[in-house]
């Protein structure tokens, strides 16, 4: 560790928070899991098998224009689950209140966890509440916790990658991040984005069902999709070039990116499904992403080759090709 | 609800709490696992039986004699867990940092957390990060979710205690809560009290095997033994006394409550388990208890009767029957 005291960018997605992931939670827990950096863990349990998987919000502020901390908080999760092939069934809910915080927001918060559990299928069966004094908090941060029902057989892993694999985008990049930030820099007036905080596990069966053969899913929040691809080629000791031509990306969301001075390849998504598929089964995956919730505007965007590994390059809409790089520092803090 | 803004007691284990719970989270919610109120939910998995629970601990201070938040963190939910009557197998955890936290504090908490699962024989299979601004937060704050295994056909609940059952305690009342306010008041140089957190998974087994027909387990933390046993007495339509002459309480424990003026039955334990069992299985409920680990000093401090219904009474050693009550507002904020 280069610092002896947590800094925001430990939070942020990028390289040091892989740091601290590698250098302190993956040494001092020794968990084979973990080691594994998947978004959920992939678990025998009584001769079937089990996604785990864990995300807390915190995100600042807590309303904002499409969504509030608690759809984030039950689509973040159920997205994790879903990327391990699992069918999400069941979510604990952790909650740490600020004393003073309105109960009528509290409702607002827990009926938009309700609506996006239903709409996403699963069960909210078991929760807590702590509440800390005054100024020892900041409103409200919500832990979720979720289990799935793993098939027999699928093995989904972000170390599957191999040289020839299409990467799929479910759709437009950065939609949320933007849609915080301009809410932080008083932009809200002069744009329509809205976060894209969705649920996913619908997509995410039928591009499995599509393409059997899928290797991996990855939901591209901190850190973006260049943190999600970096991670990707590390883990597969591949390289992975995307076309930047090819990746939709909303005009607003682009301007304000560019006006911010944002890489749009590192603004989080919370509505968003990265899957890495062979070639053969590209574009079934592809048609079947298009006919899924929140797949419409959903592209093929890059592919993966055998070297240098553990790259990850965009090739320019003038026909260059740069590095896409991990976030190094902290971009936008608490944008989940 | 009788306030429009969360208050310290709402997170207390009092009668506040369950008022938020009943009025907001179950009401908004609307899930049959919530309005059970058990530790653990209990669920359908893949043709198996699964439990589930979660808890967030803010405990202040994060390092207090016996133990530290990683402890308690580890500890807590495998507890819940296991008050299912399930096998806890793996946990999930979520930290929410505070910017300029040390990291040498955050090495030694997940080495108390790696001890206390491996202790229980628990996996950390997956886990978040959070980090928030000066501040916005106090430190440290970790939510572990659990999951655990359910025999086929083993059901506990806090509603079957039935008329005749015994109380059983696995220990000493009021550890964790004293040891914890004892530094919080500078007293810590005139006991030597230490918290009580321990995984208790092995001594629910142990008792479940010589008393197959208890009837549910429960461990007294926030708002300790008075609160669980009203929760138990409301759940079941029952009334429950405890013979106070039979409890077993450190006696340092006691002097140290009666000078900061605590009712030692609303103090927090987080390494003791309450079971109700068949009288006619008490005994060997007992003995199983006593030979299990931590619970050296358990015994059989009550009795279920059928009414008053939800009614708790302590028998005092002068033999007075008086009330024992929830905790009404906020004792000990921050306890775990």
């Amino acid at each position: 560790m280069r610092s002896d005291r947590i800094l925001l960018a430990h939070g942020s997605g990028g390289t040091m928070m892989r740091e601290l992931i590698d250098e302190v939670f993956v040494e001092e827990f020794a968990e084979d899991a973990l080691k594994r950096l998947d978004d959920a863990a992939s678990l025998e349990f009584s001769g079937d098998r089990l996604a785990f998987s864990t995300d807390t919000y915190v995100v600042n502020p807590i309303f904002f224009p499409g969504g509030d901390i608690g759809r984030l908080a039950v689509c973040g999760t159920v997205n994790d689950v879903a990327t391990s092939g699992a069918t999400p069934l069941y979510l604990s809910v952790g909650f740490v209140l600020e004393e003073g915080f309105l109960v009528e927001d509290l409702r607002t918060i827990l009926h938009s966890m309700r609506d996006a559990a239903r709409e996403a299928g699963v069960h909210i069966v078991t929760g807590d509440t702590k509440v800390v004094g005054k100024g020892h908090a900041d409103g409200i941060f919500i832990n979720t916790a979720g289990v799935g029902a793993l098939p027999a057989g699928r093995d989904l892993s972000g170390s599957y990658c191999r040289p020839g694999d299409k990467v799929l985008l479910s759709g437009t990049l950065g939609d949320h991040g933007i849609a915080i930030v301009s809410i932080r820099e008083g932009l809200e007036f002069s744009t329509d984005i809205q976060t894209d905080a969705a649920p996913l596990n619908a997509l995410v069966a039928a591009v499995i069902e599509a393409a059997p053969d899928t290797r991996c899913f990855r939901d591209p929040t901190r850190g973006g999709m260049a943190s999600t691809l970096n991670e990707l080629a590390a883990a597969s000791g591949v390289s992975i070039t995307v076309d930047e031509t090819l990746v939709p990306v909303d005009p607003q969301v682009r301007g304000a990116s560019e006006m911010l001075g944002y890489d749009v390849f590192q603004v989080a998504n919370e509505g968003k499904m990265i899957a890495i598929v062979p070639a053969e089964q590209a574009d079934a995956a592809l048609a079947a992403m298009k006919a899924a919730p929140y797949g419409d505007n959903a592209a093929i965007v890059g592919e993966v080759a055998e070297s240098p590994s553990g790259k990850v390059y965009v090739r320019t809409a003038f026909g260059a090709t740069r590095v896409m790089d991990m976030l190094v520092g902290e971009q936008l803090p608490r944008i989940c």
